[in-house]
Parts: C-alpha cells; structure tokens; sequence
C-alpha cells in the first residue's frame, strides 16, 4: 500500500521528494475521448507555484508539467495520463544541519520511527512539494467535471484570526490578491498579520473553503463510502490539515433539528431542491443537488525561525533554528491543493455512480 | 464497490437494513490466534443498543450477536469471522406514512436520485442500525489492539452547548450516565436540556472525543493514506457526523507555529516524546508516539415530530411530522460507533506497518 | 486481505467453513432495480449439492439458501445482499483421526505453516463447501448477466481421459446425466471409469469448459485487469483447479499465426466479426465481440481410502486411510462453480466498463 | 481502475505506449532498507531489449532506466518508486498504412470498441512495449525477493513443436542462447524451425516455464486471492498468454489421486517435506515449501508479413499485409517478464503474509 495512491476508478499514484529528481503523478481510469493538453495542467500548477508572494517561499520553479502518456491527437485515449515535474532548484545543503534533528512539528521523527531512515532533505516525501502531483491530477479531474457541468472553488477563508466577511464575499475578488481571499479588504488586514508573523519569526495557520457547484443528487454511496466521508480522508490527507467540517460542520453541534433540518420543496420546474442548506449538500453520504460546501483547517507551518527545543537521533536535547525558505502560512499555495483533492474525488464518486442502477447495458459499443 | 467494505488487510462488510431480517458484519484478515467468542462482541453491542434511557428510542431490540465462522476452539483462525443479529422488533406499519414523502435531514431523497427506489421502512440501509455492524466488527479490531497495548476509548464532549468541564473531566465516570459524559455535573445539565428539547418536539446536537492510547510512534502511511485522513474518513462515515478534528483541530488553524508546534525531548528511558500534543498524536499522518486524539461532530436528529415542509416523490409540496420513535440526540449511542471506527482503522493500519521495512522474512514459520 | 473477497464493483465476500455453522456470501455493488428472489439461487445451489449421485458424497445438506438483506418487494435496491446456507450434517468425529495428521493433496500442512493452528474439521476453511458461498452470489450475477443478454454455460469436457466427442457436442444433453456431459455416450464411459476408480479406492480428474456467449466487444480492462486474466485468477482460486486456457490455449503454443490469428469480416448487418475464434473470444484481454471459451483442469480428488504415507504434526512419519465421503472426481460438481466464477467476473468488468468513455453524465438522475 | 495497477502492498502502476514520449511505472510499498541502484534494474530490461538476435525486433531502443525517486543514498526509503524509460526510436509513419485497418489477432478493434479511438501507432497501450514497466518493477521485487532468499528463473520450454528434453535441462545453459532455453541441441533445432517461420512469412508460437525456489511454507490467502490463482492472473495479463498451469496443470486432469498425491515426510531436520512435486509447490492456493513450477503458453506473433483478410473502421473488407519490425516468435523476450510477473506476486503475498497471525507487534519500533 504506502499510501500513494488515491482513488478507485479513477485512480492515481504520486511520487517525488522535495529534493530528488522530480516530483509526478499517473493517472489510470481517466474515460477516453476527453480534450487534453499541457496548458490545461500548467494553469493549476501555476496556481501552487512557489515565489509568488512575500508570503511564499523564495524557491525558484519552474515546474512545468510534462505530460507523457495517455494523450493521442489531442483526446485522451483512456490509457494511463503520466505527468512529470522535474525538480530543479534544490539546495540540499541548507538541511544538512537538521539531518539528524526531528523538526518540532514535522514528520521527522514518525518517518525514522516507520522506516528506520529517512530521506532528511526538504522533508523528503512529507514536503508541500508532495502535492504537484495532486495538482496536476486534479487538473484533469477539473476538466472531466467540467464535461459535466461541475465546477470546484476553493478559497482561503480566514488567516489566523481574520476571516472573509459574508457581507463582502465575492468569489469573483479571490485571484485579486496573494492570499487567494474572496474578500479584498480581509486581505488587506491579513497581508499585514503575515508581515507581523514574518517580524517574529513565528507563521500563521488559517482556514480554506470549497464550493462544488452542479453535481447531481445521487452522487456518493452509502455507508463506508459516503461522499462527505470520502471528502474528508482526501482533504485530511493533505499535509497541516487538522480539521474538516461540511455545511454547517461542527455549529451543528449545537444546533437543533429544527434549525439544521433544511426542508424540501417541488420547485416549478419539477426538481427538488431545499430551501436552506445546512447539509453542505450531502445527505446520508450522498449528493442532494445543492452545492456542496466543506473548510479544511491548516495548522500554523511548522517550520519557523525562532529558536525551538528538540531531540535529535542520537537521544540528545538539542536547540534548533530553522533556517531555508518557509511560507509564513501554507493556506494560499494549499488553496489549489484543496480543489485538487475535492475535484479527485468527486470525479472518482461520478464515474462510479453510473454502476448504481440497472438500465441500458453499462458499455453497448454502437460500433 | 457500493460502499459497504471498510479496510485494506484487516477488511469488513457489513450488510442490513433497518426492517429487514437483520444486520451483520463479515471480517476478513483478522490474525490467527486470537481469543474470541461471542461475549467480547456483545458487550460492545450492549452498549449502542436502543431502549436503555428516555433519551434513547424505545425500540426493544436484543441485538444478540452471533458468531458464524472464524473461530475454533476459542481462537480466530485467520479466515473471516461471520456475525449476524437478528431484526426482532420491526413495526413497518410505523413508515407506510412517509413511503412517498422525502423526509428533511434524511437521505430519503438522495436514495431514490441514486437508486431509482427506496427502502422506506426505518431509513432502510441509511438507519442507524446499519452501525450494529460496525460495533460488532470494531470488538474484534479491540480485542486486537489490546494484545498490542492499545486501547480506544470514546466519550460525549458536549451535547447542545453544555460540555464536560476540563477540570472535571474523569474518564472512569463516563459509564456512570446513560450521556456517556466524563463529568457527572455536565452529564445532568445535559439531561434536563435534552428533556427540554423532547417537550419541545425537538433534538439536539454534540460532540464525542476518541483518545487512543498506546500507539507505538510508526504507524500510518504517507500521502493519501495517513492516519489522521484514516479515522477522518472512518468516522465521517458514520450517519450524522458533519465534523472532524485531531489534536487542536480548528483551533489551530487560529494558533501560532511558536504556539502549535510540540517540542521533542528525549526521556531518561531513551525514548523521544514530546512536551504537549497540539498535533493529537499524528504528525506527517504517522503516529509520533503520543496519545491519538480526535473530535467528531454530530448533527442534531434529523427525526423530530414537529411539522415540517417538504416534498414528495409526485413533486407536490407536502407536510410533515414524523411520529414513531426517535433519539433526542444520537451523541450518547454514538460513542462506542466512533471507538470502533477508530479500533477499526488503527488495526489495519498496525497490520500494514508491519510491512514497512526489510527485516527478519516477513513470514519464515517456525515448524 | 485473507483472501475472501472477490470483485471491484460487483464485490463479494463469502466465509464459513465446513463443519462450522454454515456458510454464506455478502455482494455489495449489485445494482438496484434487479428483480431477485431465494428461488433464483436456489436453483444454482441445488446443482451443486451433495448426494445426487453415486459420484457425490452422501452428506445430506438441504444447503437451503436465505436470502437476509438488499431486496426489497422483489427489487435489489443496490445495498448489500447476504446470502446464508446453515450447516445441517457435521459429523466431525469423522476427522478426530486426521486432527494432526498432514493428508497428501490437501492444504493441511500450509495452513497451519501459516497460521500456526487449523480447523481440521473437514478441510475447515479450504473444503469444498466453501463454494457455496460463490455459487449462491454467482446466482446473482447470472441473474444481472441474462438483464443485460449474456449467458454463461459451463459443462463437463473430459473426465480422466475420457472426453466429449465434438461430433456428439450437444448442450442441451448436458442435464441428463450426473456428469454434466454435453455427451451421453461419453458419460457413461465416464460413469464406467468412475465405477472402476470407486473399486481401486482411487480418484480421477478432468476438465471444465465453459462459455460465455452475448458478450459485447469492448469488455475488459487493458495490462493487469484483462478480461482473460481475471476469468484465470477467478477460476484458479477455485480448491483443485490446476490449469487454464482461453480459445486454443496450450494448442496455441504449437500452432502458427497464419492458423492461429482470427481473420476480421464485415457483416451485411454492420458490425465487425470473425471467420474463426482461436482467440477464445479475447483479445488484448478486452471482448472481441465473439464467444468466449475456456478451460479449467482439475485436479483427482485427494481424499482417497488406500492408504498413503504422511507425517504429522509432531514430525513423524506415519501412514493414513481417509475415511469419511469423498467423491470420486470434483469436476461434475465444479460445473456450476466455474459457472459462478465466470459470471461475477463478467458481471464486476461489464459495470467497470461503463466508465470508459465520456458521454451522458455518468448518473444524472431523471429525478 | 482501467487496468494498470497491480499488487495490494508492493503496488505498481504502469503507463506508456509504443510510440508515446515513453515507457514507466511507479511502485508504491517497496519496504524501506532495500539496496537498489539503476543497475540492478538495467540488468532486466537488457534481457527483453529488441534488436538482440535476428529472431527480435530489429528496432534500436537503447531502454535506459532512469530512476526518478524512493532511493536515497542508496536505500529504498518506503515511499514511491518511479522509473522511466524514454521512447528513441519510433517510425510513426510506419503505422499510418494501418490506422483504420483491424488486424487480425491484435486488439485494434477491441480498443476501438471500449474507447471510441485508439492510438494506432504501435498498438499503443496493448504493445510489447509495455512490459517494460512491469520488467522494471519485477527487478526490484527480484531484488526484495533475494533478500528472502527466493529466486525466480523463467526459461523457454518449447517453441512450436519442439521442447526443452527434459534429459538435458540445464538452466545454467539457458543464457547460452538467443531463445533462453536451457538445452542447447533443442535452441538449435528452435532457430532453424524460426528460420523456417521468416522464410514463410509465418510466426510461431511456446511455452514459457518458471521455476521460484526458496518460498517458505504458508505463503498465499485462501479462497479467492490463491497464490497460484495469482500468479495466473499475473502471468495471463501478459500480452499473447493463452494458458497457464502449474505443477502437472492439464496432466492432472488425465491422473489419479494415488498418483497426483505427493506424500509428506518429516525430514531428519525436521521440516515437511515431499517425495514428489505433482502440486507445483502450492496447495489450496497456499506454498507448501516445495518448489513453484509453472507454465504459460503463449500464442504465435499476431503480426505476420503474409496477406491476411480482415475489416476496416468503415466496415469494409480489405486486405492486409503487415509491414515493420515484427519478432516471428515473442517467447524468448518474454521470459524475463514472466520472470518479473512472478517475483511481483510473490513479493505482494510475502508481505502479505506478515499479518496472517498473531505474534509480537507487528510495527513496535525500537527508536
């Protein structure tokens, strides 16, 4: 197993570390006939790209993706997609020091514990940099749903204490600024508290926000399974995060059945729909046919310049000072990671539900 | 898939519906040699059974389990372990009322989108029955870990907005009230609001804690297949959750590196521990030694018997109010679902750890 | 693992033992909307029962399916559907002499290499009637199969070296003898040697052919998941089977590809098909469109009366005389599990080949 | 899922296509600790290399492996795996003559039928030139297996009519020959029959058998995930494989049980062993500590130079000739990838086969 590879029928396997050759993804299971090209990748890598901002990391790359296989005359061919991102600044000499010191915060002393060594450059494995190859799967995912009318945002929600105000929300304002915030004056305030955090040597956490629009009821399976459930595994699974709620999440807690219940009603058109949706769109773990809307909750970075007490390998009390290139706060650069996760798995769940019912023959070829 | 397989080496199915002839759960690769019979799952199934306070349905439900397969002469053999209960007490005539009617906080709906027909006796699949396989399966998966040290145990956080009292909080106090709460005072105010809520024809929601104690540190895999995204995912699954934290969870993401990160030292006993567990015990999705600690939200019954709007399978714009018999709140039932989804995806993962590193062969038997 | 799950989608866990409780199977993936009944699998089970000939044991099992969960007023609603046949004769004293002893031809010895302890009550786990559990979901995806026009037929080829005559070929003559032969004459030449072979305390082998005949072209998946892969791993996990081939197998090896290669036609109707089928109706593990047919070799029942030498538990050389109901050859009662295998393994590609190109959405529900 | 994934714990998912930017695959669940170099991958890919003998594929490929990450100062670290060969050599022109054209004995129309398009080049997806993926990742398994002890050897047994004599087996000889058959006299007699098969325009086919020593007892999971029924799912997913049988496969059918039975014994040092190896090594799907034999049969080189009559994609009748670099027999390039299918299911059931009883913990580190 290992870990790396996500998805039934749409299926991938990612691989790379921080300061290896290369970082990738292969996708297998992605339907045939569907238009596909670099371009439709590099926008979402683009997205991810570290050197942006003052907020992010100062690494300069290109990350291009090289698209391999899977693609003939424009259309993928339903053969496996394999996808490459060759690493190409990689300054394995800023981490000699922590070679073998365990990171407050980060993975160093699990993977020794697991593994009995571990790749100690840029945290091998368990870097941010893991998840070019999710971006890059998930930005043929986007362009699946698309064929199928849904469509996947995320935005960064609140930074530390600052949160996007509901009155200003606009979904439209999120590519205006670095932060990737809806809300350009939140921005603005949490633009300023980065620059606090980078003053004191400290990072902040902070909170993403995804909207799927167009998918339709029926969507997810029942018990183990279940569209939210699945959501989850796939949002937990990116590095930092510690928490993930949908609709009304952990507020309906304490709320009521009578305040949370969102009721049904026949619309004109003959559909139904709800009046409110504190379900975030799923019930009994699938679709309902309203949008479907989660958070995930990023830890502060682990990585922070100020001094910090730690172990080391050899059983030794030690002092540690993280030196390199670290985002103040990941929640920008994840932003694209989170749609990237959300978009797998939703197509994952699209593919599958065609199996639900009995009807016409699953694959009568009309040649 | 249809969703109703849970794990990769140590694997279950379970099957069954709210008023069909029964539920029961299949398990596959559970090791050979381990005592077993059916009192270890039974009691585990005693503790979710209805009927054992006025805040629990008056369903009388012996909910016996009974072992099929997998054990002779009192040891687990390696093959799958079969357990049934048998549907004692299903009064149909209760849902003929609402066969056509999309109840509101149900999946109702969401099964005819999927399926093209439904169950519509008690919820059918999506009943909170379908869990009694669940517990019957994570018994095995805790008598398991007990041989490895590990022991899970669940308890009620809060119900509505009244929460254990961390200075009062006394684990060995949980299973004196039928709340399940680790603090007797919070436990009563509890209780006289939940008998509020029943006046008022209304439920409520909470929230139940999991502490998981005894993980070596090694335990999860990388990316997509850590253990945080494991439990996420396992207890997301569960009927209600809309919420899921580790560690800090949501606070975190308001919290500091120089706050949230958690200082390694090495103990006189030549391990590594760490000072405090803002991480909840996975770091990287790999157990880091400590104490596993996590928090799932549930939503209030969705079952209430005051009216409701809603709509129909004729597409008309109906009115509903649900009789029959319904849980104030689902929370207190609900701990020992959620420590056995936690049981449950801690053994597979201990299982497929074993696997993580060359060694002594894997498997060189000793006759 | 373990072992006892079987499928993708169309996914299945059987369980039980001989001489425990009984025996069943769990499918989770059926779709909804198929029109089920406890007749429809019992008539499959009834086709492999004990006692209906000389050739059978004489155990008496009313082997009487009850169909628990997944139907609902006749439909499959698309939930699991568990299936259980209780044990009725166990006379396990009849192999209180073999408890330690390792029989020739039997997995006593690996099982308990491997688990270190076996149920050593009539095979346990590896007997015979662990094909129950096989043949009753088998029933059900015939079941699926016939909505969707496919018809899978297995019969009797050849026992010890005596073999249907392809001039004599007639299907329909299959049922009218205990051997399962298409042939009447070539079964009682069959039936004279199984005489002879009862006299000598021996046992004989044979061969099962099956075919697969209303496949489309276009099932299978490409490399790992060929449609012809899976249909050998499926039948090879079948207790006793020792080969396989597809269209002219091992006659292939010998044959040119000027003979051996189908030449392609258009018909007057429009579709593509073929003067021949060498190719078993595969090609590139993917349906050509043509019949599909294989082959399975059985292995002689290893449980025979003249004493053999053995060893034991304890390291001892020792000799043995297998008492207790042995049919003389497996392969009249293998028909009807080749047929199951087959059929869920048809089933499981035909729901996965829906996903393999793009069109109407996948699920957009009329609803 | 689409097909290119295969292995529970030592995972691998391939991609390429005969004419595309180039060939690969990633393993996911190689344990850590492993010494692994490109050259203990190269070693492999030389042995399936075209252009070697006048009897493959003039085509030059040079076939380097480059390998991309999971490798840090010369150990497997437990994460991903990746490995790509770049396509050099590839005369698309060569293919245009054949776009539409069906060709007799290959997968073109298969494709067309699943996927609505197909890459023509080559065969694309369904060329040999996909198994050097699988060669790639069987050489770490081989790498993984050796550390355990067990050795895989694959040689050819026949091609056409003529055999390997059984008399003059000698597997030190087998490299000693462009045909990789262990028995020089009948390498002789093979390439004048290939000569023969050129002069004709005409391809032939033979059996590939495989031999894996040092596979201690209890290796392999009952019932459906048999390890012989594993490997003829493994050895079936071959390109051109029409058969496969292990131990006496077939012969078995034509025996008795008094003679298909191999008798144990208790060796003076205590273990159990066999006089006789009719089982091949495994019994009820579980190695039985003899050594594994099996065959695969594998049909003659679909492209033929000779006219063929075949179908177009317009339904047309045409004719066919094929043109291009064609092996008039695939066995002898094949071996090393039966060889590496092998080691990859025993690999994945040796890991397996950790979690098949209790013991001491299966992960407790000793950091």
């Amino acid at each position: 197993m290992a870990g790396s590879v996500f998805g039934t029928i749409f299926r991938i396997m990612t691989w790379g570390e921080s300061h290896g050759k290369g970082v990738g993804v292969t996708i297998d299971g992605c339907p045939a006939g569907l238009s596909l090209c670099e371009e439709d990748i590099q926008q979402y890598l683009d997205r991810r790209k570290p050197g942006q901002s003052r907020f992010t990391t100062a690494r300069q790359e290109g990350d291009q993706a090289e698209l391999l296989s899977g693609v003939f005359e424009g259309k993928t061919t339903g053969t496996p997609i394999a996808l490459i991102v060759r690493n190409q600044d990689h300054r394995s000499k800023d981490y000699k020091a922590i070679k073998d010191v365990y990171r407050p915060g980060h993975a160093d002393y699990c993977y020794d514990a697991k593994y009995g060594l571990r790749d100690y450059r840029g945290g091998g494995r368990s870097s941010a940099r893991e998840t070019i190859g999710r971006v890059a799967a998930g930005a043929v995912a986007h362009k699946l749903l698309s064929h199928y009318g849904i469509q996947v945002d995320a935005y960064t929600k609140s930074i530390g204490e600052i949160s996007v105000d509901p009155e200003s929300f606009d979904l439209a304002k999120r590519d205006t600024n670095h932060l990737y915030m809806p809300d350009e004056e939140a921005a603005k305030r949490a633009a300023a508290f980065l620059d606090q955090m980078i003053r004191e040597q400290d990072s902040a956490g902070g909170v993403v926000e995804c909207l799927i629009r167009g998918v339709p009821a029926g969507i997810g399976e029942p018990v183990f399974d279940k569209l939210d459930a699945s959501l989850a595994r796939a949002v937990m699974s990116i590095g930092a995060v510690k928490g993930f709620e949908i609709g009304d999440g952990f507020a309906a807690a304490r709320s009521r059945g009578s305040a949370n219940n969102d009721e049904f009603f026949a619309a004109s058109d003959g559909t139904i729909q709800k009046h409110t949706n504190h379900s975030g769109g799923i019930l009994g773990g699938i679709s309902d046919g309203g949008d479907i809307i989660f958070r995930a909750a990023f830890k502060p970075t682990p990585s922070i310049s100020r001094p910090q007490q730690t172990a080391n390998r050899n059983r030794e009390n030690v002092e540690i000072a993280i030196r390199g290139r670290h985002d103040p706060v990941v929640v920008p650069r994840a932003v694209v990671v989170v749609e990237a996760m959300a978009a797998l798995t939703v197509a994952d769940h699209l593919l599958m539900a065609g199996a639900a019912k009995i009807g016409r023959p699953a694959n009568r070829p009309a040649l």
